[in-house]
């Protein structure tokens, strides 16, 4: 399968990228403002790191595409088109937080074949090609699975923040507040990680953009999980976002945000 | 200083703890309910690594009392007493987010006169002795220092969960959501070291315990913070919290929290 090709390359990317975000990392260097209305920080690590990765994929694989949060589209049309979010979790990132990520994901006709969740400060990496998914990091290298859940009063439930939600959305996600086991805030990349290594069981977002969500999907695909719309539709465009460790608990979060 | 002294043995409970627990961190093994009408989970780990730092202090300073979240209190009324919590930040610890710390503090006569936070995954160690504080880990060692924010509406919040908070509490809270510059959930006792660090400025709690605050408070001190209650009474006992980086906005705070 040609995807397998990619991984080595995939993790050049992630190495790159790693060593040159960190150094921002916990420092008191300069934030921009990129949003007017709303509080949307991104830092020169960001910028740094998504272009040290296109000049990496334009040396190694010059007919591929490329969509990046920073640097816009190129050849978003081609068979292989990277997606790249160098820093997920900015508002994690600028308070000192380590739960955010590298996203990176390899796109083939549209769909996410291959994606990659990498943590340069803790040293972690999480990724998958939807048939199976992988974390490496200091406690080794383990298979990701997720874990059994049969039922929303057993869930635990992640969003990153019922704030980042419009007033509709809002209320219809605090419909899970007193059906399921736990509701935790925070975690940005972090949630869907833990999701596919069997720790949490359900996460609902909202406003996601296509490289926030894009290379999640191999890993909780490939670890056995489902990710969706809110409407059941597939992921990869971003948008109001449920993913589950367990079929029945995804189906339940749909019956109960569509009810 | 007496204090001085007991920072190697401090590293020595960490390092202890630390290897007590990792093991446990992102496995399957069994949680217990603690409370009854509220989800409030504790680990195996949390049992086994004050038991091992029990033992410790024990071993090297018998006339020492120790006050443990596990296992009850003993010679509180020592001149130097222990305060334990190996795990705070439980929800995070068993969905798998590294966002929990092992909190060790040293009391003389009732003050907290050094305290450390250990992230064993991480790799992490934020301490103080209310005259300076330091972090060690991948990063090296640095100097702990708060930045300078002059007033709420430039200030990033933190809060555990407004889910902790009783109702009169979260309404009280409610008020600085338009008046900050951005609040974020989650973080345990990884909010007071970042803004240590000087990544944030305003952590405002409630419901703490003792152990949950009590080694924060030199590292918070000692990197030129401020924590009180809200009422503005020393911190030490728990309860509600506030937490700043600069005086002015711990003023401001109260004042909004009593307004």
């Amino acid at each position: 399968m040609t995807v397998i090709d990619f991984t080595a390359f995939i993790g050049r990317l992630a190495t790159a990228s790693g060593e040159t975000i960190l150094p921002f990392f916990r420092t008191s260097l300069g934030v921009d403002n990129k949003g007017s209305h709303d509080f949307d920080p991104v830092t020169e690590a960001d910028r740094a790191a998504e272009a040290v990765m296109r000049r990496l994929i334009q040396a190694n694989f010059p007919q591929h595409g490329i969509v990046g949060e920073e640097f816009g589209n190129e050849r978003e049309d081609a068979d292989y088109v990277w997606v790249l979010d160098p820093i997920d979790g900015t508002k994690s990132f600028i308070s000192g937080f380590p739960t955010w990520g590298t996203l990176i994901a390899l796109m083939h006709k549209k769909m996410p074949v291959f994606g990659m969740m990498h943590q340069p400060y803790i040293g972690e990496r999480f990724y998958g090609d939807n048939g199976s998914a992988n974390y490496s990091g200091s406690a080794g290298q383990r298979r990701l699975a997720v874990r059994r859940c049969a039922s929303l009063k057993d869930a635990t439930l992640f969003t990153t923040s019922p704030l980042l939600m419009n007033e509709a959305d809002r209320a219809t996600f605090s419909r899970f507040a007193d059906v399921v086991r736990l509701t935790r805030y925070g975690g940005d990349c972090y949630s869907y990680c833990m999701l596919a290594a069997g720790h949490l069981d359900l996460v609902i977002e909202t406003e996601l953009k296509p490289y926030d969500i894009a290379a999640l999907i191999p890993i909780i695909t490939g670890a056995g999980g489902v990710v969706t719309t809110w409407e059941g539709k597939p992921a990869q465009g971003g948008g109001r976002i449920v993913a589950a460790g367990d079929p029945r608990v995804h189906e339940a979060a749909l019956k109960l945000l569509n009810g």
